[in-house]
């Protein structure tokens, strides 16, 4: 929702849809020395990762470095958050090689070329999403199902770079077939490669656990060594290089990354390919969904923290135009990605120009630091990916998930497993479908109370949960759940049976305070049960229907057939019916 | 739900899956005259029915008789409804053909092997669908698409008899493709069997209109009347076969049923051919689940006129009995009818036995009287189904429902439109989805009221409907839904929202009596919505959480970092926050 006090003037609209109006008037020499700072660190941590997540991808690893200049630029202009840094990350790196590996093979033409397609695509998409304000479908995306996603994603990825690391050839586009093929190739180990790759995977793991008390005994500040561990991955790199250089290394069969072509992108336009981009459709509108949900999580917590506002839609429009950015740039799908935002955002990032300073920095280092590539081994890569990724594996999300709603387990636990086993588009897809169907049974079968009125106050609950009054010839009923088509005869059929078993009964008052709408189906249903009441001799009355429900029931005949009243509050439905009951229960001391 | 006094003896067990112990019991001699009585009546009836709805499935006649045997006998024993006809219906019909005529072309033994399958793994089906107690799944099709499909079937089912009542030969499997066949062919019209084709549809009309009167004013009683008018169909018959075999019609091209093949079916199990079942698994559903909303609703219907019950579970097991007999017998599949039904009630009928006796008129006459039937011309059958399924067109219901609710209008009008044009199986798909996506929509935006207190009570109702009591440092806000992953962010930006655009807030108070349910998604976004509120020194309660929600909120830890408490009564936090507002308010005479 955008919230802009000037929404209706040019200007204020402007504003909106170009949040560095705002914040560019208001530029000077602090936040700018500041932003600069900011921008060396973040460089420093995304060189590594720019070249890894495109190795990922399944792409020339200059690419990676293209995919993080133009959508920091971008993202400078369209975005709403001061900290968020967009790029290349794992999760959506994983989703590409998915996506493309469909449509052509690593390393030709053809497959450089579908995973730019993905970038424009999605990108259009996430800006016709900001236009129509569609921001509310990444909703369906429940928690339990995009942190199921998360997890066997990152499972699936890590486990997928322990063929760099090791020096085997591990193939497969799921957990369960590179697991396979894992198993069938790990008598073909590479020492050397091994020895790099294990290497750097136990420093970087110690440079994650051990390295931060480490520097605050020395005594620097818990901030900056935070940033430190950050830089971690910068250090292995050049740490190996100098080892596979020295050793000569790559002459014993340790892969390095070689000739990493240096320069600036070139500026293009990606083909309009229509039968290539309808190809594409649904995974370039699963990364831009899974994409937007990662980056607007990660604005979202950082703005809070220091009570800034993000806007949800113009979000979708700033990564709308960084995906196209980076399309243009032969660059793959990117997104705002966690690790990187909250170091931009500890260093201090003041303004998105922060994000803007860092693609220079990435620029520099395509036009002069690619030469210095050519010996890193693709074992340290893949150590980087591997520990980046492993944070974000969170299996325990499940056990909270099982103690608080066994539902959200299963959809959890469902995502997992299929995204393991059939792989990352299908996990997605039967995750929200099994959430949306649980949701579904849930609400087919409502919790349907026996109400009382409690002594003392004008106030009716649950007869099962608290101490109150009822009357043999008053059958006072809460229905808690909406009225509609999955439950409509589940109502019909509990209200036949409890006035079949409770032989008194001359009223029966629903009371509709967790009733928040009713639609053709149940209004039928209402209508059979006021019928077959009849018939019996009993009054149907209703309570506390709440304003729309009954705007919508006066768009029906219903209420000119019901056989009893509509009362305000369900006390008053009581007080008519047995006035001097109501009335000493209402004066009864608690 | 089987309410069954004796359930946990073995007796009662027995009795609620075979009800005929129970009414076979207390059966007497005036109850037999009675039920027999009706099944010469209802025989009348069903005959031109049943060859009606065979052909209509592209089956030969005699199958449609084949199909009004068992399957009565078979209802007479497991059905609970004392009204209820089962056999060949027209919707049923048409979604046999259509599935049939996937696998083989009408005529052939592969045709009729595919309807007698679609019977047999229908009759599965329905048998495991009431084992399993998931009759609650037939509440998926909403009334506005069940009354959709059923006025798209019967336009589509009309059109297409169109083709033998003027003697041309129209093709295609949706109205569609019968409109444009119908105008291709318009030319073709062949003059004698218009003849008899419009001269019986103009008879089968005044029948249904005019005869009654005219029998009333006769001085025949009106239900005897009623009846005379469902016979009406066997008179048409009887003087269009006179009409043909004198005139000596047939060898002018007037098409004719010509040789029936007599006596009784032989029962045979059809072959267990799973390839085939695999393949009208899905067709098989949903012509059990139409079958099923159909008979259910109907048997409800005059159950309750007589105030007797219907066991929904019960049903599914004895209309898969039903249909497995229909199979066995080489029959297609079958469900409860209306008219015939009807009929039935009308006529009298004490005990299913009347249905097992109308199988004994149909057996009567597969046996004697089908060389009779050799001159019946296909223009009368086609006259009386188009007649028949006229009834079932209902387009005024697309009004009720627009004046109702847009998102039930919008679903049945989006079933009529996609069956019309792209068959029955992607209409009723079409309306399901629609149904749940309208739902996930309107309840991922729900309707959020700011409440007050009325004076003189301590009840609270929306400012914007009511003269209500608030206070600019409480927030007193009511979400009319169930917080879950649809809406969960939706309500977290509207609260910050909200607190941004009232600076004097120090309390926000979430009335609850309307939240039903509280997902993992939602449990973050309260977390969330807490942090916030407390960041800027805002505290957050809650009021009238439910008992079951309540149970779940205490299974996390959530209570525990609420910055406020949870009362039991909206009126108990504003009391304890403003005691003396609050209690003002109260006082207050209204």
């Amino acid at each position: 929702m955008k919230v802009n006090e000037n929404k209706t003037s040019f200007i204020g609209v402007l504003k909106g849809y170009l949040p560095i109006l705002d914040w560019g008037a208001k530029y000077n020499s602090k936040t700018f020395t500041n932003d600069l700072i900011v921008a060396l660190i973040v460089t420093m941590m995304l060189i590594p990762q720019s070249l890894a997540y495109a190795i990922l991808a399944g792409l020339p690893p200059e690419i990676g470095l293209y995919a993080s200049m133009a959508p920091l630029v971008l993202y400078a202009i369209f975005g709403t958050s001061r900290a968020l840094a967009v790029g290349p990350v794992a999760v959506a790196s994983l989703m590409t090689a998915a996506a493309a590996g469909k449509l052509a093979s690593q390393g030709t033409p053809e497959y450089i070329g579908a995973a730019v397609a993905l970038a424009m695509v999605s990108g259009l998409l996430l800006i016709a999403m900001g236009f129509l304000k569609l921001g509310f479908l990444a909703n369906f995306l429940s928690h339990p199902v995009i942190a199921g996603f998360i997890t066997a994603s990152g499972i699936q990825i890590a486990a997928g770079q322990l063929g760099p690391v090791l020096g085997i050839h591990l193939e497969g586009e799921t957990f369960l077939d590179i697991a396979i093929s894992f198993w069938n190739n790990i008598s073909l180990i590479h020492i050397a490669t091994t020895a790099i790759g294990v290497g750097s995977l136990i420093f970087l793991f110690w440079v994650r656990s051990g390295l931060k008390p480490l520097l605050i005994r020395l005594g620097m500040k818990a901030k900056l060594s935070d940033i430190m561990v950050k830089v971690g991955p910068v250090v292995a790199i050049i740490a190996t290089i100098v080892i596979v250089w020295v050793l000569g290394l790559s002459e014993q069969g340790v892969k390095i990354v070689g000739k990493v072509p240096g320069g600036l992108p070139k500026l293009a336009m990606p083909p309009l390919d229509m039968a290539l981009w309808l190809k594409i459709l649904v995974p370039a509108l699963l990364i831009s969904i899974v994409g937007y949900v990662e980056s607007i999580s990660v604005a979202l917590t950082l703005a809070a923290k220091k009570r800034q506002r993000v806007d949800p839609d113009q979000e979708l429009i700033a990564l709308g135009a960084s995906n196209i950015g980076s399309a243009i740039s032969g660059g793959f799908p990117v997104t705002g990605g966690f690790a990187r935002s909250v170091v931009n955002f500890d260093a201090g990032a003041e303004t998105p120009a922060a994000g803007a300073f860092t693609a220079v920095g990435i620029a520099l280092t395509t036009l002069f630091l690619t030469p210095l590539l050519f010996f890193l081994p693709n074992a340290t890569l893949a150590a980087t990916i591997i520990v980046a990724v492993l944070s974000l594996v969170n299996l325990a999300a499940l056990k909270h998930a099982w103690k608080f709603s066994k539902a959200d387990f299963a959809a959890m636990a469902v995502t997992i497993i299929i995204t393991l086993i059939e792989g990352i588009e299908p996990g997605l897809i039967a995750g929200v479908a099994l959430s949306i169907l649980l949701h579904l049974y849930k609400t087919s079968r409502p919790h349907i109370a026996v109400v009382g009125q409690i002594p003392g106050t004008s106030t009716f609950r649950n007869k099962l949960r608290h101490e109150v009054v009822t009357d043999p010839e008053i059958l006072s009923l809460r229905i808690d759940e909406s009225l509609y088509f999955p439950n409509a005869r589940f109502i019909e059929d509990y209200i036949n049976n409890s006035v079949a078993a409770n032989s008194g009964v001359k009223h029966v008052i629903l009371e509709c305070p967790a009733i928040n709408g009713i639609d053709l189906s149940a209004l039928e249903s209402l209508e059979a049960i006021n019928l077959r009441l009849k018939d019996g001799g009993i009054t149907f009355h209703l309570s506390e229907i709440k304003g729309p429900v009954m705007d919508q029931l006066k768009r029906s005949h219903f209420l000119e057939k019901l056989t009893g009243k509509v009362f305000l509050r369900h006390y008053d439905a009581v007080a008519s019916i047995k006035p001097e009951l109501a009335r000493r229960t209402l004066e009864t001391k608690l």
